[in-house]
């Protein structure tokens, strides 16, 4: 990075928003769960104006600009690591729109703004972005991931509800892609490149977002199957009954990944009278009708004892909604206690969900003895987070191993059908296995888009393109 | 067209699925709203091996495949009209897939069966593919438009409901963009280029469709309003309102449309005592829940009654859902029966939904007196069919006029804030308003990926990039 860069960047943001060196705050180089980067300077634009001129600066300059949302991602995409060439974009400090339309119940939002923020601001309104999630991203962190979450069964995925973006591309160009409108079909989806491209073909200054009615009730119970062949048919039964519609989450924790959750939040033994469950499910229902109309406890309990009495469930937690779900996001810090975490964000077929897990688990016992297996997932949604510690007695895992566990895993994963990233994205964390497990035609094809868009790479660490 | 090409295509579908000149069924040519076409020849091939083969072909000889396919499209998108280099590849005959997939709930399905088809062989299973249209489309015909319906305001459009695509790229490649999972970001979302690009970039042999438990109950209401301006606040508490999860369908019918809806059934004068409101709402609760546990008669009644004490309603048909649906979809052939329909598929902020159809009125009435507007569409989100009927007995439009008349109305529509196609995707009908309308950035990148994907334009006949 040259001087006038920096004095040039500088031109544009303001002195204190464009730093360099040791001036960069920590935070924005160490991502959740690797190593930390480095980079040559950080930029943090307040207005999308100023991002594509930094945006056409960069290129100018030949650098390659990584953008940064709340640093929540687990690819990697957003920490730079290259202190000559890599300069941060993070985007903060963008914004400039909050704008809500009441009468479409959407948001015009600014990618700076957080999850939580978002919908602490519209609780008033009795509208959310349904989006949940253990972290709390930006907006613009979200697009570029197409984030799910636990709620994604009945809501979707981050794509399904963004109507539309504004976009500052590689040149720094401004595409404004779609008009925020819920049906508009007036040429190419080309706000559906960006969602999901982990900021390397454009960067997201702005979305619309659709929002939901928030629920005015919710009834979650924590349930034992009897065993985990049960699990599947207890699930398609859920889906098949007059409840299906009132499903908002179906997530399933191995005994591992429990035992991780409680002895983090000190609950040890408390739980089914501390007989753990080979795996548990976290059943949520929930509803805009008020409980007078129809009582969500109440229904569960009925489905429950419906269940009990056909052996597929011998215990469940229920009226406890809170702790259960406090629970269930105590998992990923209760499994950082035991060792580094090293994740895998799959899905798969449901028809092959649980072989996958009764595969991957003896390939791990054989391959890395050492390794804490304890997944845990979006079970109705196909999702699975196939979570393994690494014990921080057990001796380190060097690249060349590392790279053998994941080709391991993903090789079982594809073989069954299933996806390698299902909701966290592609980034350099996962890049080795884009390029060795993505369909030919469909790489090269992504190649020539990101060519297209970002001839330089100047934008983003993602390569959609074969490995060259 | 050659002899040769004719010949090379025999050898693949075999003599009777490849037909010249005279040989061509009408059917094939005479689109749902327009004159008919001419091609040079008609394809019909039976598996996506064939259309491989077929698309390489007629890229080899330099030939446009024109890809159609159950013609419902009301943007001439699938209509060929060069005798002597269009070829119609018709994929009423892709039928190779059927493959329902219980757990998942999910269908694999071939692009040439039909959305009756498909609802038809799931209904058994209590699922449905939830587009509802006055059309029958087939699967790839609804892919390549991004279809919306009545029923999107709960649902979605075909794009949400979409896990997967199997595509035959313009030089004859396959594509299999995304494996079908709820959850996948492995890369960037290459299929979501091909839903809502009319045929224009790859031709769609089987997608992987999201289904969805067919309602155990609906209640249907004819509502009439005091008034047009109670119309959106009527939505709005009905949006916020403990019933917003139950709404499936909420539709705006104007007056004439009304009337020539009845006229076309023989019920004219029947229905509101022959008072008909300046303007009708279609709403419409469904829920997977059964009357018993949640009565949605009732909760219906409840709410007009709430209504109609607020002074928004005045009148209501309602525990007549059958016909009130019949009504809404006999509104189209209705105004066939006045005369040459002219039709706007439009969307807009619901804000000003009542100010444009206030604004459209007065431009029509001022410069195209005789035309008979009567427009109605799904308000629920945003959409309006802002149609007219131009009266036999007038003279007919010529070129320059109706390009005036629909000029005169996206002007309108794009001031304020809307869409000129909401749901019928692009296609040579509205070639012209793309290009005068569209954002250049974005017509700049859609006709750089256009060539990218289909160099020598030799799949489909829309045209992405700007005017040459």
């Amino acid at each position: 990075m040259s001087p006038a860069f920096l004095e040039a960047a500088r031109a544009i943001v303001g002195p204190e928003f464009a730093l360099a060196g040791s001036d960069i705050e920590p935070r924005y180089l160490e991502p959740a769960r690797y190593a930390p980067g480095q980079a040559a300077a950080l930029l943090r634009p307040a207005t999308a104006t100023q991002v594509a001129e930094l945006v056409a600066l960069a290129a100018a300059h030949d650098l390659t600009l990584v953008p940064q949302g709340a640093h929540t991602g687990l690819v990697r995409a957003a920490t730079p690591t290259d202190a000559g060439r890599h300069v941060l974009l993070a985007t903060d400090r963008l914004r400039e729109h909050f704008d809500f339309d009441p009468l479409d119940r959407t948001l015009r939002v600014s990618a700076g703004y957080k999850l939580s923020e978002i919908n602490e601001r519209l609780e008033p309104e009795g509208l959310f972005f349904p989006i949940d999630l253990s972290a709390d991203p930006s907006v613009g962190g979200m697009l570029a991931h197409n984030t799910g979450g636990t709620r994604m069964l009945r809501y979707g995925d981050v794509r399904a509800n963004t109507l539309g973006l504004a976009v500052v591309l590689p040149q720094g160009q401004v595409l404004q892609a779609g008009r925020g409108l819920q049906k508009d079909n007036t040429g190419l989806a080309l706000q559906q490149l960006f969602v999901g491209s982990s900021g390397s073909l454009g960067l997201i200054t702005e979305a619309t977002l659709k929002l939901h009615p928030l629920p005015r009730q919710r009834a979650a119970a924590l349930v034992a199957p009897a065993d985990v062949e049960s699990v599947l048919p207890l699930y398609q039964a859920l889906m098949a009954s007059e409840l299906a519609g009132l499903v908002s989450a179906f997530e399933g924790i191995s005994r591992p990944a429990l035992q991780a959750a409680l002895e983090h939040l000190g609950d040890a033994g408390k739980l089914f009278d501390g007989q753990l469950p080979e795996y548990a499910l976290l059943i949520e229902l929930a509803s805009e009708l008020p409980a007078a109309r129809l009582d969500l406890n109440a229904l569960l309990q009925e489905v429950l004892e419906r269940e009990f009495e056909s052996g597929r469930v011998v215990d469940a937690v229920i009226g406890a909604d809170e702790e259960i779900w406090a629970l269930r996001h105590s998992i990923s810090e209760g499994l950082r206690d035991w060792g580094k975490v090293i994740g895998f964000d799959i899905s798969l077929p449901r028809r092959h969900f649980m072989r996958f897990r009764a595969e991957g688990a003896v390939w791990l016992a054989k391959h890395f003895p050492p390794a804490r297996l304890a997944d845990f997932g979006h079970l109705g949604d196909g999702g699975l987070h196939f979570n393994l510690a690494w014990p921080h007695e057990a001796p380190p895992l060097d690249a060349e191993a590392m790279a053998r566990l994941r080709a391991g895993i993903n090789d079982i994963v594809l073989r069954l059908g299933g996806s390698f990233s299902a909701e966290h994205g592609v980034g350099p964390q996962i890049q080795q296995a884009y390029w060795q497990l993505s369909d030919p035609v469909g790489l090269r094809l992504a190649g020539e888009i990101q060519v297209l868009l970002n001839p330089k790479q100047t934008l983003g660490l993602t390569r959609f393109g074969p490995a060259e």
